[in-house]
């Protein structure tokens, strides 16, 4: 399949899937260029997941996701409404946006490499060049990240002080990572 | 400066200031492959660090660090006995391994990338490559991390029972980190 062929799949479930509203206007920006299209993104979130025994992430149950600032009673509904109850692990996690794109050489790759890790998304890095350089795909990450454990089975580790503190962090995480997404979309002008 | 004039610097620097115990074998193994020199390099590690306000990690204060597993007697010996006493929040942070490659070509580059990423390592990528393709930057990085804040100024956060439970999590990933460290080892075999 050639590149272009391959940029009208990627639209097309871009458009029967849709996107986070907050990144939505930075795909269609890298989209609208001729040589890139993008796969994948996140506009960054807070998540509470739930693992069965440690270190089984694939196995982690969704119990909270929100892609905006999270207010500390939705997170406590989230844990006391979880079906079937918890049994495990709770885990806050935020992270940072993430946007996957294809790009159609290198020279191109390079140019929105640096611009990416400009606009401080340092974990930014080029994951696989196609053999004939055709296609090379780039990450684009940033290093907000935390991950706290909130509680195991029946133990609460987890003080209202603690997650009124945790929170306050996790939602600047949150916005610092909007925050470069803007960056990164008037950065995107210097590819022109 | 030609690339092997760099990797000769390179391996003068290493020689220098040495690098950690758990890598040292690997950094031997890349450097004595022809294309290949390593610019910088660490093991994974768990530190506590002391930052003076809100997202200033550039400001931050080591007030521990170890490339091992780690006691939590340690951890609260490190606390207590900050000089100056600690000012600001404490975080808690187990840190992947992460390992720095030149690489002479793209071909060189992503042989050891996919070797990388086969290994466990899955935020490894092209950072940088030079405008003539002669030199070619990979980052090598895993996605074991933890990041928990437990204390701010005065006020602790964590239970004793809490901090067994963030230290279990962060020798786990300690381990974790270096068994991929070793598979990455084994895994260079396939660049001959």
């Amino acid at each position: 399949m050639t590149f272009e062929e391959q940029k009208k799949r990627a639209l097309e479930r871009l458009r029967i899937r849709g996107a986070d509203e907050e990144v939505e206007e930075i795909l269609e920006r890298i989209n609208s260029r001729d040589g890139f299209f993008t796969t994948s993104s996140c506009s960054g979130r807070i998540i509470l997941i739930c693992l069965p025994e440690i270190g089984a992430k694939q196995e982690a149950r969704f119990i909270g996701k929100w892609h905006r600032q999270v207010r500390k009673e939705e997170v406590l509904e989230a844990m006391s409404g979880a079906t079937p109850p918890i049994k495990g692990e709770v885990w806050l996690i935020a992270q940072s946006p993430i946007v996957h794109m294809a790009c159609r050489n290198l020279e191109k790759a390079t140019a929105v490499l640096r611009i990416a890790i400009e606009s401080g998304f340092k974990y930014s890095g080029i994951k696989a060049i196609a053999k004939d350089n055709e296609k090379v795909m780039v990450e684009m990450m940033s290093t907000e990240r935390m991950d706290v454990p909130l509680c195991k089975d029946d133990e609460m580790f987890c003080s209202e002080p603690y997650l009124d503190f945790i929170l306050v962090k996790a939602n600047f995480m949150l916005e610092r990572g909007k925050d470069k997404l803007k960056r990164f979309g008037y950065g995107l002008n210097e590819l022109d």
